[in-house]
């Protein structure tokens, strides 16, 4: 396999996503690290794919993260997330760091490959940090800490045992008193390591504490959950899709026609056509929606300090769309496929079910009843999403 | 646990349900065969419900077996399954043997409390039967046999070697030559055993063989398909109920309010109240028309060969709709409830997906479509549904 | 036509809504008054189905009423719901009245056929009673007073001017200062006369003052949200079962195949097929919950004073799920009748859409979000509705 | 109001179609030829905005006229299908007549503003075309002629007498022996005017003759399929815009809360709240679908001549989604309105369900069920749909 440059990167990827598709349904099954196919997207460069050129990176925008996104969450919505999320650490520096932790970040992580895992979260005030003289103490134990294992640095977070303050910082995931846990055991998105991390006395260096507390000075700064949506979008973008192409595969290959419908194949049978037609039109609905959401993500994220609140507010409120329109849509497509193959396409060897298995639990991420609410609040009286943990 | 009688029987049912929720999860995962529980269905007395009490039966209807089957789909659809098509081989006999015969198949199952399994099916011609002079002679294999492993009897089918001709028979499960592969490894109904059974060499006795080819003389013996769709509807029923029972336990005990909402506890959330509100509503029509449609199974039962062709044929669309209805609703509920509870509620610990993965998986037994076209064409031109091997 | 008996009221309501199937397309348009049809059914000795057997009535139960509702409505919503809040308003003296006046009001309409008419609504506070010696006045304008025009007996409420307290009573429609204007003109159930109705110093004697305040002292007495819901819930079955019949008959009759089906009839194209079984399927699973609930009603309603709460609260969850039920599966159904009759079928001379606009204006009674939180809460808490205007 | 250019004619299109909307509800009701809004839409200039440059036209793309027909859709879906099949008559000589004949017809109408209407229809063989000396002479009578009042101009089409071969024409609305009928009485887009034209002896010159009958010799000749899907799915995405804006007027400026929520306003209620977020996002999905396939055809339609076949059956089947998509979309929201308005908004005189009957009439005029096993087919097997009358 070639490295990843800016022109190949999607060619890469999706090498990599038949790759993935190989040993997806037995991976699932058992759970784990897949730490053989994370060593093969280490390798294949695309872990710098976002980082500017100026770092050492491929220069690409968030746009081009999400459809490596999408074309992994194909085969394996488990690697997809890993990958996603590995940005979503990444640019912390970015956001809430200074111009040195920025470029230090990005240009240890290009020129080493780092795959970032990671272990904070601004609503679990289970880590506490302690002010020493050159840094800061942190223990305790942080769940959901989704691709800590095989992870080579640790987006951790804590909050100050003095002030209550919320703070974030990055570390070596190898680093002295880290105990990852690996017990993530779920109906799905089995192979995120979304488990737990103890923090056992670890140093945080200064140059690992970002600097701006969570609630950034800067409109730009609280881009975290656009981004965090649009990655889980584009999972299960890339769900629906590899769930309508194995259910494809399989109609043509296995698939019977009914009994009494006189026909030769499975693949003319009226009804099973139309569905796929419905299918596949839901499909792409939400689809033009996640890409419509995602060049708006890319013109934020181009803006960086100049990015208004207005601006963020559109923003906001389109992904929330997005993310919501997908995930229904996936839901439903990953249920349905199992209509246009028969019942014998319910045999475990093909693991059929984990498509719907990974949307259903991924699109509880957080609840679109209320990414719904902030858009009606949006679209009837004009008022802007607060910005928040999810927001 | 006390013997079912004629009053008691649906107490007894849901004492056994309670039982089979304990490790319902854990045997889920492993798949195979729950023989402790099939063993308290057989104390239970359970399995002679629907047998006449002139045969030693507790005289029970259609009906009170399919209250049953719900009572256990509410904790364990694989053993509802087990419970529900016992009673379909069961009657095999009684709709198109003698009358000998199926005083001789009451009578041995009311005293000794077998269990039937199922290894017939006429649409796989995969098993031949070579007339001998006492008898047949089968051999061959046959998929899809659930309930064959632990069984006391076994209901088979074969093709004549030299008509071609359709023969249906019940052995001992024991029998020379019998060899229960229990090969079922599927996404859902997990414990149901419908594996491979293969057939050496098998004698099947004069007395075990049922007189008349499936395309029966008597309109009565053509309501396989009203019982088969009957048992799954109830299934259905029973899924989602017990779906929305784990749902509201866990709700009540685990769920935790959205962080914005302001709220003290999830039951309090008015989205989450009018969720359950309308899956209930939902359920409640659903069960409402399996209700009817048991009614008038009950009713065509009791006609026996006075049964016309108009009332099979209203009973015919009177199930299908009720089958597809219970099936539609029930995979909806099945996959809602994880809105109601939240992310946490995916932890493989609490197996809250196989209720999901057993309704999507039976809902392909038949397919709705074509159960739904001959609904429709009743309903447009009055051509009741021509009676075959599922409608 | 013959007059209605106990055992002939079905008929009798089947042959009067034949009759007004002949122009209902024509009277949805033209709106107002449908004098000729409310003759017909003064005529025909329904508005006394209701009235127990030694008040001069027919003795018949709620569900008697409830499918004379579903009867009218298959061809004229507006008749059907007329009918339904004739008893709604007649039953007002045997909840809340004296045992004089319900004898009083049951009698004088089952020896006139009178036609009640509505004017009473608690939520509305426009109306002022004024105590004089003898009676009370009132004066003030009522909103959606269904039923007025045409009507012999009006049922009014009032705010007491001094004390603020709510009051029923019952008045000739054709009392001095009664004036019914008969203004209605909304977008469905054209034809109720749910107009203004104006009071000018209308005097209200004693005995037509009902005793008790709405907030009853009885369960019983707070039933009127539950019989409100049922009929509304009737309506919605009957006009979806119209709905069919129409798109039946015009499928039938004038419906084409497709051109490039290669079929002779539409009604052979199997899409077709499957929509007619999918729509009598969801049709048939909210009306086995209708009359599922219908049956508590009747139950409930032989209790009179000895009503407990419990089955006042069971029975306004269950009457609340089926009147959403019925909505929603009436919604749906009557806008996709004509996805089987085709373009030609929108020609204003079928009036064909005058079954979803009565459907949609009526299911916004009472909202269905509110009635689903509280069958949720009573799912999860066990807190059955509060008793009130609506629920 | 000023006259369109390339750059104003989106804010022209605003500008009337604000005009359109205060008497848009009593047009409706009235049904007929909404004169002076046709007359404005000439004065506008929009009439030319497809039209080339060179030919005195703005020189706009198809995607420009889709942008104005959801413009006029807000308000007034019957102008905005006007509007619509106006170019789509329009385009008739420049796909499949003479450089010259393209060149006239293309100048004459942007030198007068000229309106066009629609006779033709290759599926109704009503129309018989006599060839004489010079020209044809058509008789006959043609059904659903949108637009035909009030055109300035006419696409006509017919059969040979001789050889039965299909052909097409543009005629002056006033040539003698064209009677316009304007019996157009349908539930919904009641002011498009597609009532019957009758020809008596009506000449055709054989400049007036398209040279190429309808089964075009080239890929670019049989587009009109696509344009007439999309023009269609732009009125669904403009009548959902449209039903979207009054609902929200009416639920900031009429809508109460309801009686029991506590809140001050209707627009506080969450569930109102995540209705119109769902609504929106929902719209938003088809929206930017319809934006996609919008792109797409003015990628096919600037290639003309070389246009291939596949390039054309990926347009089809993306605008056959974007279709559906859109309809569904339409046909859901306009119909869910009412859910956040209350019954209130039921009202005549608001003639909010306008929205629903005008998208209800136009989603049958070709069938989604047939578009989408097109989808499906070329989905599962790769094989376009074969260009036809709707395909």
């Amino acid at each position: 396999m070639a490295t990843a440059t800016a022109s190949s990167y999607l060619t890469i990827a999706a090498e990599l996503a038949g790759r993935f598709r190989e040993d997806a349904a037995e991976r699932d099954k058992a759970g784990g690290t897949p730490v053989r196919q994370r060593g093969w997207i280490r390798e294949s460069g695309l872990l710098k794919l976002l980082i500017p050129a100026e770092y050492g990176g491929l220069g690409g925008q968030w746009s081009d993260v999400l459809r490596v996104v999408r074309e992994f969450a194909r085969t394996d919505a488990a690697l997809a997330h890993l990958y996603g999320y590995h940005f979503l650490c990444l640019i912390a520096p970015h956001l809430a760091g200074t111009e040195e932790q920025k470029r230090y970040f990005y240009e240890i992580t290009a020129a080493n490959n780092y795959f970032w895992g990671n272990s904070s979260n601004p609503l679990q005030k289970t880590i506490i940090g302690r002010r020493s003289e050159d840094g800061v103490i942190v223990n305790g134990s942080k769940a959901f800490s989704s691709g800590s294992p095989d992870s080579d640095l640790l987006a951790i977070s804590w909050n100050d045992s003095e002030s209550g303050e919320y703070y974030e910082g990055i570390i070596p995931s190898g680093r002295t008193g880290v105990e990852i846990v690996d017990d993530w055991d779920n109906m799905g998105q089995r192979q995120t390591g979304s488990g737990t991390v103890k923090f056992h006395d670890v140093r945080v260096e200064p140059h690992e504490i970002l600097e701006t507390p969570y609630a950034g000075q800067t409109v730009f700064s609280t881009l975290v959950p656009q981004l965090s949506q649009s990655i889980l979008a584009s999972i299960f973008i890339g769900s629906a899709a590899g769930a309508l192409e194995e259910a494809k595969a399989y109609t043509l290959q296995h698939a019977r026609p009914w009994y009494t419908s006189g026909l030769e194949r499975a693949s003319e049978e009226p009804s099973t056509l139309s569905r796929y037609g419905d299918m596949w039109a839901d499909y792409q609905a939400a689809l033009s929606l996640v890409e419509k959401s995602d060049r708006l993500l890319d013109a934020a994220w181009a803006k960086e300090e100049a990015l208004g609140e207005e601006e963020r507010g559109e923003l906001a409120v389109l992904v929330a769309a997005s993310n919501v329109q997908a995930g229904k849509m996936a839901l439903d497509v990953t249920s349905r496929i199992f209509e246009v193959m028969g019942a014998r396409a319910t045999a475990s060897k093909y693991g059929f079910d984990r498509f719907w298995r990974n949307v259903r639990t991924h699109s509880l991420h957080n609840p679109a009843e209320f990414k719904l609410r902030s858009v009606g609040n949006w679209y009837l009286t004009g008022s802007a999403p607060v910005p928040g943990f999810y927001s």
